[in-house]
């Protein structure tokens, strides 16, 4: 029998002892055996942060953007093979899809937000420069580093592809080695999933380590520059939250636990209605997809009395035509649990929720199993539970993490909201209705408790990826029983990774710092007009003057008649004198950028491709006809594109009159060719 | 004898013991006596909960911004007072001005900043809207939404003013209550800071409470909607992260604890230049001020070995002028520390530090005094150590938390950074050079270890706030050592007290639920240009339509003249054809921005007061000769001002060609007026 390998220290080791056999969830079957006997945690965690964060730090973040792109294209090419390890979790093809598809969808997200969110550097400014004096002599800004540490990545059972994946595709583009431990019951799929990775030779050496079976004296050797991220049972949560090492050191420590999470009917949502079919058909899948065995399921299904009996023999009705089975016959819809101990968990919770409601579909003790044995499979019948009595504490606490639900009623938005925030924290919750002064009630009053909340009905129905997906660009975690945390939620997770600074200094000086320029900061007018230099020759602080031009009474009355913008202002000076702002005839904001333009063009082809958009244009002081306009373009940010023949440059943009007040004030972004190979 | 009092539940209350003294810094004369015996703290939080939560979400973010401002003012009118009683923490009149007027800034930072940065509005969007599939009915965007208990502010005995204030003004501006608990040694000052606030009136009932005393149960009775702020030791720190109830809830807990912050030397900066000047002036005042009881203050002085003795000299030189004393006498430089009990562990870590290092200025046991009883009052020297081993241990782990500061030398940048991270984590550093690439050297080695970093030089020297100063508008707090939270950071300080949640709907739900206009839903084309509308009768969703208007050569021709935007895109068919992304002679982007203001002004007076600004401008498809140009201007967002007589409206504006395909895509920014007071 295989016994699993842990990839740590650049190679593949086994363990000292012969290890835990880990059993096919269908079969019964021995698939691998797994420990960590003799592994040597402490090192590990010394080579992420001795090989692997060096080297990752030295990418930019389009770098490791266009890696993880290629790591997702790789995976993609190898989906078949994990499809089959996972149907050995008790998965159908559909859930190793969610799992595998999911997972790989989460790194190429990534890989786009990257190159679309964050910069061609390896450090990302964040936010404005505040002033920090009047003089303007002492600003501040706030730079995100990469944590010189290792992101510890302790993953639950149930998703042994995606649950590593979308904790490293953050932790990677921050810049950050990642050690991932898979839960025991389905380390085998995630033992490929990073032999795959390693092989591919894709990633840098150091960046992903893999350590099968007990974490042992893992935790111990953390220090402030690592992180932890946990998913997985509230009490475990609480376990390691309190480990000496993440408390001493005030290591950061991230936690996604399963929660009471809830999906709400609208009154409005009669039998009949588009709604009432989503929330049957939403709150079966909740049921059954990974035979319930997600964190986001939904446990509570908040419906008004009075359509409770009819939501009920819905859900009955359709529950009845799920087949329970072996995951490769095709007929079956729901698979098995992971293993027979969790079953026997769920059995256990079971009893506790059925001492305060009672159970509607479903036997927790037999179920008809299509194509497998239903003694060594761990197999179960979806249940449904119903508790009238809302106000008996088990079904707001006790959570079955399998194919359970239970109904219950509510009379008003607010009943329906504080009986969510019962759960005392959630991670995911749904509203499916079509009346949107309920929605707003309910999402707003729900939001303090909930992580993430889904408004279903008709107009998302379609493209919704329903109540229990959390997805890349949207934050995952919640409050309380949820643990807390955020994982995800676009280049945020990618932040988490990261060490907020707040520097202050000069405004020279923090252009230095951040390789942008910063107001304040001496600009260079150079002989060459900054738009013949190609990106690299171009510096920050490049400069050009254009200007002074006369803007005249007639400038003004025919670029009004030209364009059509007769607006009173700008044609009849009486009614403009009126005007609070202005108290007479004034130039068009769009007259005074069009004829900055006319001052800081360069008429000839150069290296300047495009103007291809404005940002952050204010206009400040109105210009009076005689107004007189000087235009200062300075070069502000440059950064080049990854494996194209050009890039982006921002121009700082400051419009000023005959006084020196600026007039307009914004960037202007244009597209400047490198210089051409044969330079 | 007074006893202070607690102000919990609405109304002032004494304890039912006597209470243990807090003694004056200079004179040891008793102050106050101090309990929190028999005060309720479980039903202090349900009233922040059930009475000061609830009134404050109901205020926008602008109302409560405007309340923080009041509330400066107010204290601003009450300095004189706090200053006296500062001055029996051993404060000097600096020391004070630090405390209390520093407290009173942030008030008003977060004032202007909840004004400028947050919108007018009980919810913060957050972000971008996050397109979820690719049909787009199913989008997502992040809310903030207050969390619905209480801000537990434990605060340390150094800043009885400015502790409190900095935590209350965030937390209030998220529109959560705080509950403060200063430290027993100095809580007579924060008490009369306390009934300032309530005696003004200005604060809804429940958003401040105030206990004196022994904490005792208070955190046993945190839920999960609580959120816990500390600023103290770092044993402390780690005491109350393992509460029970913290970790049992996920209680967001932030801590900011004294570390052993550095601040570096540039071997550029030579006796004689004005950065050795400043380095020495500012570790003698980081040792002085507050009698270097400070979070913040430098504890670790690197400097190059070859300018170590010539630092060293000068230290010695600067702080053999500080007179040390009672802070009413006006020569006095340096006043008491808070008790002698603090004295006494500033000396029991001496004891330890002098293993590593040499006294090389001040005497621990022994300090000439101005001005009192250097018995009775907890005055010390000043004390300066030499470490040349800077391989010991304890400079960089033992920290006295007085006026204690240790030289140590170091040989290049690398070895600088390897001494700074040896504080596994600080609060703040400073590097003190001339030379830029040194100055980017040691701040990118040493972000992840800090929270906050100064470079200081001749540049930014007469208006830099120093090593010390935590600012509102940048973070506060560090990894590790330093606890691992953050404070303030502007927003971010008023974020961190929100929950924030993902939600996902289809785009006219998710209008209807931020009030903001979303690209999706659908657009309200009225018989009256929505220009005409007065803010209040203005809806998101209204939308004018103006076009088409077909741009002719001729066009493109003139406006190049008229401008003086020549550029050869514009101008010459042939050399435009070689462009990559033209193909050909094309409209200047200019043009279509101003044609398109052209089709949907509306010319005649009307509410519309000004067009102040555009952004997201994006220039997304090339507009050739003959194009048919047609806008579609959409209202947004709608903002109402506080106290004026007109509010902001943001504008979609989508150029389409006649092919539909948008040319140009941005947002118009315009004041509108709302309505006359006579309508």
């Amino acid at each position: 029998m295989v016994v699993l390998r842990s990839y740590v220290s650049g190679s593949w080791r086994a363990p000292e002892d012969e290890g835990a056999p880990l059993r096919d969830a269908v079969t019964g079957e021995e698939v691998a055996r797994i420990s960590s006997a003799g592994i040597d945690l402490g090192a590990a965690l010394e080579h992420g942060r001795a090989v692997g964060g060096p080297v990752l730090r030295e990418l930019t973040f389009h770098q490791r953007a266009a890696l993880l792109k290629a790591l997702g294209s790789h995976l993609r090419e190898h989906r078949e093979e994990l499809y089959a390890l996972s149907a050995r979790t008790g998965a159908t093809l559909g859930d190793s899809k969610f799992d595998v598809d999911g997972g790989i969808g989460v790194l190429l997200a990534y890989a786009s937000k990257g190159k679309r969110e964050l910069p061609n550097d390896t450090v990302l400014v964040e936010g404005a420069v505040e002033p920090l004096g009047r003089g303007g002599t002492f600003v501040g800004q706030h730079l995100c580093t990469p944590s010189h540490g290792v992101a510890v990545q302790i993953n639950a059972f149930n998703f042994p592809v995606w649950g590593p994946l979308e904790k490293l595709a953050p932790a990677f583009l921050s810049g950050m080695p990642s050690l991932i431990k898979p839960a025991s019951q389905t380390a085998y799929l995630t033992a490929r999933l990073v032999e795959l990775i390693v092989e591919s030779g894709l990633l840098p050496e150091g960046s992903v380590q893999l350590v099968c079976g007990d974490p042992r004296d893992l935790l111990d050797h953390l220090t402030e520059q690592d992180i932890v991220a946990f998913t997985g049972s509230a009490s475990t949560a609480r376990l390691l939250r309190t480990h000496p090492a993440i408390v001493g050191n005030a290591v950061r420590f991230n936690a996604e636990a399963d929660s009471l999470n809830c999906s709400v009917l609208g009154p409005d949502a009669a039998p009949g209605t588009p709604e009432f079919d989503l929330y049957v058909k939403q709150l079966v899948a909740e049921m059954t997809v990974k035979a319930g065995q997600k964190c986001t399921a939904i446990r509570r299904a908040l419906v008004p009395a009075p359509l409770i009996d009819a939501v009920t023999e819905a859900v009955q009705e359709r529950l009845a035509r799920v087949t329970v089975g072996n995951p490769a016959d095709p007929d079956v819809r729901m698979g098995a649990l992971a293993t027979l101990d969790q079953r026997e968990e769920v059995r256990r919770s079971l009893k506790a929720l059925t001492d305060a409601g009672r159970i509607v579909f479903g036997d927790p003790e037999h179920v008809e199993v299509k194509g497998a044995d239903a003694e060594r499979g761990a197999f179960m019948s979806p249940v449904l539970l119903r508790a009238d009595d809302t106000g008996r504490a088990e079904p707001h606490e006790v959570e079955a993490f399998g194919p359970v639900s239970t109904l219950m009623p509510y009379t008003d938005a607010a009943e329906a909201i504080a009986l969510a925030a019962r759960g005392r924290g959630s991670l995911a919750g749904s509203v499916v209705t079509a009346d949107a002064e309920f929605a707003r009630d309910v999402v707003l009053g729900l939001a303090p408790w909930h992580g993430r909340l889904l408004v279903l009905n008709s107009e998302d129905a379609k493209e919704s990826t329903g109540h229990g997906s959390p997805l890349p660009a949207l934050v995952h975690g919640g409050p309380g029983r949820a643990g807390g945390g955020e994982e995800m939620g676009g280049v945020r997770g990618v932040v988490h990774h990261m060490r907020r600074t707040a520097v202050q200094a000069g405004p020279a000086m923090l252009t230095a710092l951040t390789g942008r320029w910063v107001p304040g900061t001496d600009r260079t007018v150079t002989d060459e007009h900054p738009f013949r230099k190609h990106l690299e020759d171009l510096r920050v602080g490049d400069t050009a003057v254009g200007g002074p031009r006369v803007v005249t009474l007639d400038d003004i009355g025919h670029f009004a008649e030209f364009t059509g913008d007769t607006f009173y202002a700008h044609t009849d000076e009486e009614a403009a004198r009126k005007n609070p702002l202005f108290g007479g005839r004034v130039a068009h904001g769009y007259l005074v950028v069009s004829f900055a333009a006319g001052l800081f063009v360069e008429p000839a082809p150069g290296p300047v491709l495009a103007n291809y958009g404005l940002e952050n244009l204010r206009f400040l002081t109105p210009v009076k006809p005689g107004d007189e306009l000087t235009v200062t373009l300075t070069a502000k940010q440059i950064s080049p594109r990854e494996g194209a023949d050009y890039g982006e440059v921002r121009w700082d943009t400051d419009v000023t009159n005959q006084d020196g007040a600026s007039v307009a004030k914004y960037d202007v972004l244009t597209l400047v060719a490198k210089r051409p190979a044969q330079d």
